[in-house]
């Protein structure tokens, strides 16, 4: 919702506490700029108090004697000169009526809509003052900090600051609250005072931090006559904004306008100089054309982005900068919405207190907390016993096979020796991907990922796998297993999402004694080859991502650790998960454990542990995996660790993610959802459900550019016909190529779309947080796309 | 600095804004403190404005008559109610004398000094309050604000909110600012307000962040009657604290004892717990013997750790709290001190900003800005073109690494198939390090950190390394090389390092020719060989870190650059330099390529490039690297990427760091440690210097116990005689453990010292900002280590 226009220059006006001036040195701004200006707006979107006082008096008569190219506008006005959530309500209480109180999202509405009105029609350089009511945290209408409030506009800002005894103090810390915001603060505004020089102080404070500081003569003492008292502040008013067109407020002026100036070059220089000097990941470099194909992202608030769209169309009325749904989540590491102030107070906190710490043989408390958290109470519950930190979901993975590969080598007897260590494989499934680094790419099969270095070191099946067709649940079974199955591979028994996910219900079913002989064959085979011998068993469980959103069919997988752990004990391959992706709640549940009904040795957590805010990966890993590595022997230990290990700025966020996760999946949003994939035809109590509506996936299911959908959690996958190209594939980004921009902009709709693909495969992913609206939002723009390609 | 009794719960004062009533609350908790304890003290460090009003007055007599209990100073007094900082020049200019401003340390000390002392005779629950004046953000004697001012005494805070209107605003706001710092805050009390009720809003609004909000009856208006006042007031302060104790000052007592009995608790759980659930990097379990060797950090600021000590020494009158310098930089990666609050503000920043953003084919400024400063004004000066963001050094060597695979691979003709692609391999040096993952330590030879999946894809040379013995530089030469030499390796003809490191100077020595010759020689050997091909040099320059922080000589990196330049176009060696150590000043240099006179094609950077703060990582790539992976196929892209690829975080703190840097490297210490270099036998402008003492380096390398010593920038290397035992040798460890305990706490040198060892090999770091007084006391604290073994 953040708006930037070529045109109309807007500022929005913060005061570092109440009574210091806002109104008065706003009104300044408003002159200065009307005698400059083609035109003026000055909206105040919440005012409280009577109007009665002199400054408020000559803003009225000035901007009568100024109609021409002067607006004013109050949206919400209230006589009580108190905070605004309680002015509302005290209205209510006099009116004996229902006030609705608007909402965050109604009221920063109105004014993103004021404005965009307004400079619709505004001429080149026109100027819109927004005045905040109150101090920078007092609270709006709806009881939410300004500061707060506010932010989803994400306008630059003037900060008011306070030139009382105390002042100093005030002004730096909502300077302090503003940053936390992420707030473009281009000046500060203060009045002169004598003996407490607060501007003294704060204007080297600030130059350097590049923030200017402009002081300005306090206003006369009010005069006992009304008369005498307006001529006063008129002349005040004439000697802060002189004709001359010079002084402090003038350069104030220009200054502001050069911010807006550099601001808007800067927007337009950022897609060229990034094809100059970004080399993007995951990207063909000679598939990009030009400026238009970077996605220039100004800020981001929620689920969205907020884009600069000025390379890609002229525009001199409408807003450079326009929402875009994150329809990746970020590469899945969304949880609770981008720039979420309570993981930004968890970072800032964990940062004042200890920066980062040397980990190895030393604790902390946000280490500490996490990893008993993590290990007692998060997935690595009955049955983890030890917390490894890392970086990223890859090195997360290293670890993992580190211990795996030493828990497996050591319980041979004898020993195996290094040389035999170097040979061993694991077990997967075809189409995993487990990060980028060499052995974490080591654990898959060769494909589109593997690189230079790359040597597959195992064995991976084909795994049979959940999906739904025309409205109805299928598991497609690979010809290898069906061949084995004599008729018994129906998957069309199987009548919910729910079922198919009842794994212990299955385990009786004729599949499963399929897959079990299949499964158990291949292993004595592979045994009988003996080269590579089998170390581990690697998966990811209930979907494999960056191989296609493969729902991989449950009841396989957990045929599959149990079958590796039937063995005789020194047989037995430790299993891991790498529940990087699918972890965390991103499917609906904290870990897949209880949904297979068998536990893991070790897995690996990432991605959604920080709630989407920087890279943190943990490796849980049970008892016995942790006493293979002991010894009196120094190189014995698991030697691997990177300079932030356990860096305490990450593991605070995570302890407030996984806080904050646990209200949300407790909440309403999440038990709606629950209830409405119950009761559309799941059971009761349903195993899995999905944020997307079970109708609209049903729908989209039934429509003709689509081969099949499928949907858990946060993720709902859509496949197109297309089957032929694999990750080469262009069919999925063709076809919903039209939810990328973004539409008429006063429809709740309007918002444009970023969304990854891979190959013949559309996924979509929200935050763990996303309101529903926004969900059915989404689902409005796919399932115009999809059903417009069919017809 | 940071202090914790047993005995006496410390408590520090913090206002919301001036005159929001922290001295009358304080005085309420120091009255009630008194009913209920046996000793109270009341500690104003600093005291602004004339003793005359009626709470002081009652503060005064309350005082008089309760002394046998209550013990009130202040440190520095003055007659102005104004800012500190003005305060104390104006009492300079009436006095016509110059009173010298303390400085934060002065001020803290004394303020540390004052609670010691009164701790060591504290009976058992006693109580200090620490009331500060002003705001938090007001400015300190120094000029300093409060907040950071007090920081590094870490004391529990009670912050005093605002009742006023807008004081919602200012009591969040200053909040937010002990946040930033890192503050424990244990509750918040302010004033009941019937109007505006404050209290109620702020009360649900801190239960969120579990903070305890008490509200208290304001004071009575004045009385112009100076008796009929005193006796309203003490009036008011029997109603507040009560003889029954009850009421809610008393609860505000009883919750700050518990958070005061629980911090103990905590800390004193942790080693238990540390050792219940954490797996360390690099550490071997086995050793680990039980609590006392587990290094508890509570807090950290600058150079130092806030280490608990309970659980080695029994304390019941001395702090359970005490500095202890993070010798190793915790793992080389500190610049800019813990607990920066730049550094703080800035990730901050861009969390409020965009929490992460999805990175391929998108782009925001803090990538931008840090890509563009580092290729073209940075380490990638003169040579590099492209930018490729990862996570920690391991992820950015391993993107070099395919890098350089693959530029060297599509180069010959025809171009290298697959197969034939797994078979490249490196040349590197011998003690090479480049990080954990697999491919990473492909690039390395065997050697202790190498593990189950390690294969050695290369060649690597004995280096030979520059040291200095008996207080003369030395070149040691491999026995290898020797051989070649016919006398001239003689390394003796080099005075001082930065004959050592003018490697142009050096390139037509004799040594030269030696290192030419073989080099040559075994390249050619090697091309024979056939198998494995090689494809790229690699290098850690300068500096082999893990490895044993040897430092190499740089004329045998330049000649080993140089020769794989040489050849044909299509053989030539993408060349490597791993800077993740090394890089960014931590050996005096920004990068090491303008020092051996050569440019890499790739370098990696990590570590320092955060401040010290949290992971992230970055490959420079040239021009002709980056075409390698051009084309039309999206699978012969550079296929790496992690999720958090260019987190908005890291590069903004990272820009802030390269800005701080400068200052740094540009600023007084730096050019006096350059200076001291120079003046002390080194050349007029030294090409290299440390900001460890020249005297010193050269005094501990005649010790007995020493074999030799080296130091660049930051780095102070120390190798013991015993050299048979390589990483497994604890000998360093040993010798230098005098240093680790905190020595009596009055003393200037007072601090603990963590350091790591490599086997027989000890080295410390320091920041790039350590101030030249706390080096010199470090180096006091080896000197004495060292010279006693010795004696």
């Amino acid at each position: 919702m953040s708006l930037l226009f070529k045109n109309l220059r807007v500022h929005q006006v913060f005061g570092a506490n109440t009574d210091v001036g806002k109104t008065l040195l706003t009104s300044a701004l408003v002159r200065a700029s009307a005698t400059k200006h083609e035109r003026v707006f000055y909206l105040k979107p919440v005012s409280t108090g009577p109007m009665q006082d002199a400054d408020d008096e000559h803003v009225k008569r000035y901007i009568g004697a100024n109609k021409d190219r002067l607006h004013a506008a109050c949206l919400y006005r209230f006589s009580e000169p108190l905070s605004p959530h309680l002015a509302v309500q005290l209205e209510a209480d006099k009116e004996q009526t229902e006030i609705p109180v608007p909402s965050d999202e109604t009221f920063g509405s109105a004014v993103a809509s004021h404005i965009r009105q307004n400079a619709s029609g505004a001429p080149s350089y026109s100027h819109m003052y927004v005045e905040t009511a109150g101090g920078i945290h007092s609270p709006s209408l709806s009881g939410t900090t300004q500061a707060d409030a506010y932010r989803p506009l994400f306008l630059p800002t003037i900060l008011i600051g306070d030139s009382r005894l105390g002042g100093i103090s005030s002004t730096i810390s909502a300077y302090e609250s503003l940053m936390l915001r992420g707030y473009i603060v281009d000046c500060i505004l203060l009045f002169k005072d004598e003996y407490y020089r607060n501007g003294e102080y704060l204007a080297p404070y600030f130059a350097e931090k590049q923030i200017n500081v402009a002081t300005f003569d306090p206003p006369p003492p009010r005069h006992s006559d009304p008369s005498a008292n307006f001529d006063l502040t008129e002349r005040y008013y004439q000697s802060l904004v002189p004709p001359t067109q010079e002084g402090s407020i003038f350069n104030v002026l220009s200054h502001l306008d050069a911010c807006h100036s550099r601001r808007l070059e800067e927007l337009e220089s950022m897609p060229r100089r990034t094809l100059d000097t970004i080399w993007w990941p995951f990207v063909q470099h000679g598939h990009v054309k030009g400026e238009q194909d970077v996605n220039v992202i100004d800020s981001a608030f929620g689920d969205f982005f907020s884009v600069y769209n000025g390379h890609r169309s002229k525009r001199t009325k409408k807003s450079l900068l326009e929402p875009q749904f994150d329809g990746s989540a970020s590469w899945w590491t969304q949880a609770l919405g981008h720039a979420n102030p309570a993981l930004t107070t968890a970072a800032a906190r964990a940062a004042g207190r200890y920066g980062h710490v040397m980990f190895p043989q030393a604790t902390h408390l946000p280490a500490l907390n996490l990893a008993e958290r993590l290990v007692k109470d998060g997935p690595g519950k009955d049955w983890a016993s030890r917390a490894f930190f890392s970086d990223d979901g890859s090195t997360g993975m290293e670890i993992a096979l580190k211990m795996a590969l030493r828990a497996y080598a050591i319980k041979q007897s004898p020993p195996l020796d290094m040389a035999n260590r170097k040979e061993l494989g694991v077990l997967g499934l075809k189409g995993s991907y487990h990060g980028d680094t060499i052995g974490a790419m080591d654990a898959c099969e060769e494909g589109v990922y593997t690189c230079e270095w790359h040597n597959a070191k195992g064995y991976w099946f084909d795994p049979p796998y959940v999906g739904i067709r025309k409205g109805k649940v299928h598991i497609t079974v690979p010809e290898s297993i069906a061949l084995q199955s004599e008729g018994s591979v129906n998957g069309d028994a199987l009548q919910s999402l729910s079922q198919v996910y009842d794994v212990k219900q299955r385990l009786d079913t004729p599949l499963a004694s399929v897959y079990r002989t299949f499964v158990s064959q291949t292993l004595d085979r592979l045994q009988k080859k003996e080269s590579p011998a089998l170390a581990a068993l690697v998966l990811e469980p209930i979907v494999l991502g960056a191989g296609g959103m493969i729902f991989v069919d449950p009841l396989f997988q957990r045929i599959l650790v149990d079958l590796v752990r039937e063995a005789e004990p020194s047989k037995t391959l430790p299993v891991i998960f790498d529940e990087v992706f699918v972890g965390l709640y991103r499917l609906g549940m904290e870990t897949s454990g209880p949904l297979l009904g068998v536990h893991p040795d070790i897995s690996v957590h990432a991605k959604i542990l920080t709630g989407g805010l920087l890279p943190l990966a943990v490796t849980l890993a049970s008892d016995e995996t942790f006493q293979a590595f002991l010894s009196e022997n120094k190189t014995d230990a698991l030697l691997h660790g990177h300079s932030y290990t356990a860096h305490p700025v990450g593991c605070e966020v995570a302890n407030e993610t996984l806080n904050m996760l646990q209200k949300v999946v407790c909440g309403d949003e999440w038990k709606e959802a629950q209830e409405r994939w119950s009761g559309a035809g799941d059971t009761d109590s349903p195993r899995v459900f999905s944020l997307w509506d079970q109708g609209f996936v049903e729908a989209i299911s039934h429509l003709a550019p689509v081969k099949e959908v499928m949907t858990l959690g946060t993720l709902l996958v859509i496949k197109t016909q297309d089957d032929s190209g694999g990750y080469r594939s262009n069919s999925a980004q063709a076809l919903l190529k039209p939810v990328v921009a973004a539409l008429n902009e006063e429809s709740p709709n309007a918002f444009g779309m970023h969304f990854r693909t891979l190959g013949n495969v559309a996924y979509f992913m929200t935050s763990l947080n996303s309101p529903s609206k926004t969900i059915r939002a989404v689902e409005d723009r796919i399932w115009s796309a999809l059903s417009n390609a069919h017809s």
